[in-house]
């Protein structure tokens, strides 16, 4: 992702803040009715938003009246999440220690409000063992709700799903809702909600380069929203439809996610991440975060990495590349305020290096070229720093 | 509101349900970047967002950091009810009988999580009256929120705010949060949020023309939200901000509320109400809803009116004209699947005369032509049914 020429050149690195937008330009003569209108041009806006969720759920192998259209991935984690407050009494809610911070914040709020909450660590690279989440579970028999995302922000780190909903089945004996947060693995790594079993998913538009302002909400059964109102989405997302955001969403699955498309993609950004990782390895002053990771190593999404510079603090090594020309990140976007990085830590990173972190992501723009010039960059800034 | 030539003649009046898009298309180079990303994209799209912050302020009169984009006028009424949750035991909600489903629902949904509710009766004409409020103050003197809407989605009827205001002021003692609904307001009546004396008050996009799943809460005084995540509009909502949304939101309140501008289209809108009220009074079956409006009533918006035909359901009426080209609703559209018509009832207006009403609503683009085709479209119907 080069910029148009005669601007300065930039070099997009921060793919899993948000993706540049690469969906079909909007039509003037898409409906605009309110699909809940009964008139024609309320039909045919209720015609497009139906069409839009069918396309979705083609792509994601789900019946199309499990999909719900939200503004986006935080309220598609938070509507399950909050929906357990007209729950009450029905148990703990867990949420693994990798979380984003829109369910790692809510799941703090909802505990302010007197419910039961209980976290599932994640082992040194940033996953959810079976092993983690049955001693989980043990310590807490009274859990009914577990949040565990498919792919960490972070780190790229993979949690094996359908492995932990085994774990979930067999422990406990009541029924564990399983929520799994998949934005950052739509599009990236094969996504099989309903063979994972998970019970809830949520999904983002413009980390696979759709619009702002819309995501998805995978249920596989209805659930009890807290906010309500016109009853739109089948009362579990209230508020008029975003039908021109959703179809924009739909064509982006079906571009980002059909899985030959995203099998091919993803075989070339492999090749670009084994370059990049191979190289960042042979810097002795850069460590992966965490160290284990291999180059080619299937236990983490080929778009995203964590790397730390010895004495360079993470904000300080994005500042000098952003002055180079590329943007990275330190951490996820949503958190580029908070300096803590509760999930290095949960990683058991120490304080030094955590704080050393950058995270570098690509996406489906990116070319070899582009790893070479990063690469060229750092070994520019570490001659200096 | 035509459509283009060679397609059948479509007459729209069913803005208030959502307004045809009337924003400039999206620029290509707009600032995709994540608004929380210190990088150079991410800087670009913050410049973008607070641009577009600082546009909205200067045309609501309020300071910028009193204003949050939300997903929407739903969302934006949804955050100062729900963060009562955030604030047990701080008193009773209170909600005027005429509100929309996005505060009427979520005040039900409320009381079932236990918060102590109350509802503020309104009149025959849909309002609610100081002499009404006072009342309710009295039988509720632990009332600490107040939600009032400025403009009734479903008659028109206008609340004088400012009066309400300072009712509430003189009333009980402890001071009493005022929300304001101001989505069928903005752009169609003077909105003076801050001299209203609101302490929250919400707008939606769409409704003046812009794009879906954007709007605005205004905070006098920040509150905490009870949807939490990366802390994105200062911890009130969180979620990647639509920073294209917002620029869009901006454009169209510089175009719909900039005062002269109203002013000049609201002279018109009004001229084309007056020839449509007059035409309907004339009409021996009809009935407006409330039956006292004037034909040029300053208690009313002049972009809605609510009219009933004896012996017609309101419902059978919107089917007719529809398929004689025109757009008209039953209530809201959210409510069009919910025929119960709590606001009429709330009216004192009768089961057979409220199933018979419906809404007719225009906008800037609509014209006296169209008019006139309306009132030929309901002589028709009335003809034969």
């Amino acid at each position: 992702m080069t910029s148009e020429p005669g601007a300065e050149p930039r070099r997009y690195f921060d793919w899993a803040a948000s993706a540049p937008p690469d969906f079909p330009p909007p039509d003037a003569r898409f409906p605009f009715g309110n699909p809940s209108s009964p008139h024609r041009e309320g039909r045919e806006a209720r015609d497009a938003l139906e069409a839009a969720r069918a396309k979705c759920a083609a792509v994601l192998g789900v019946p199309p009246d499990a999909l719900y259209f939200t503004s986006g991935g935080t309220e598609a984690n938070c509507i399950p999440l909050h929906s357990s407050l007209a729950r009450r009494g029905s148990g703990r809610i867990l949420a693994s220690m990798g979380e984003h911070s829109s369910i790692s914040q809510n799941v703090k709020s909802l505990e302010r409000l007197g419910m039961r909450v209980g976290f599932i660590p994640i082992d040194s690279s940033g996953r959810v063992t079976p092993e983690l989440l049955s001693r989980a579970l043990e310590k807490h028999p009274d859990a009914r709700f577990a949040a565990i995302m498919a792919v960490g922000n972070e780190t790229g780190t993979i949690n094996d799903i359908r492995a932990l909903r085994g774990e979930l089945r067999s422990a406990n004996g009541a029924p564990i809702h399983l929520h799994c947060d998949a934005a950052q693995a739509v599009g990236k790594i094969p996504v099989d909600l309903a063979g994972w079993g998970a019970d809830s998913a949520s999904i983002s538009a413009h980390k696979i380069g759709g619009p702002r302002g819309v995501g998805l909400l995978y249920l596989r059964r209805p659930m009890e929203a807290l906010c309500l109102g016109g009853g739109q989405e089948r009362k579990i997302r209230s508020g008029t439809e975003n039908v021109q955001g959703a179809a924009a969403l739909a064509a982006c699955l079906e571009m980002r996610a059909d899985p030959e498309r995203m099998r091919a993609e993803g075989g070339r950004a492999g090749a670009r991440w084994r370059r990049l990782l191979g190289e960042l390895k042979k810097i002795g002053r850069c460590r992966l975060i965490p160290e284990a990771r291999g180059i080619d190593d299937g236990g983490f999404s080929p778009y995203i990495v964590q790397a730390a510079f010895e004495d360079i603090p993470g904000e300080v090594m994005a500042r000098a590349l952003d002055g180079l020309g590329f943007a990275v990140s330190t951490g996820a976007a949503c958190s580029s305020s908070s300096p803590e990085r509760p999930v290095l830590a949960a990683m058991g990173i120490g304080d030094g290096l955590r704080l050393e972190g950058i995270r570098i992501s690509q996406g489906w723009a990116t070319t070899d070229g582009e790893i070479d010039g990063l690469l060229a960059a750092i070994a520019e800034v570490l001659k200096f720093l």
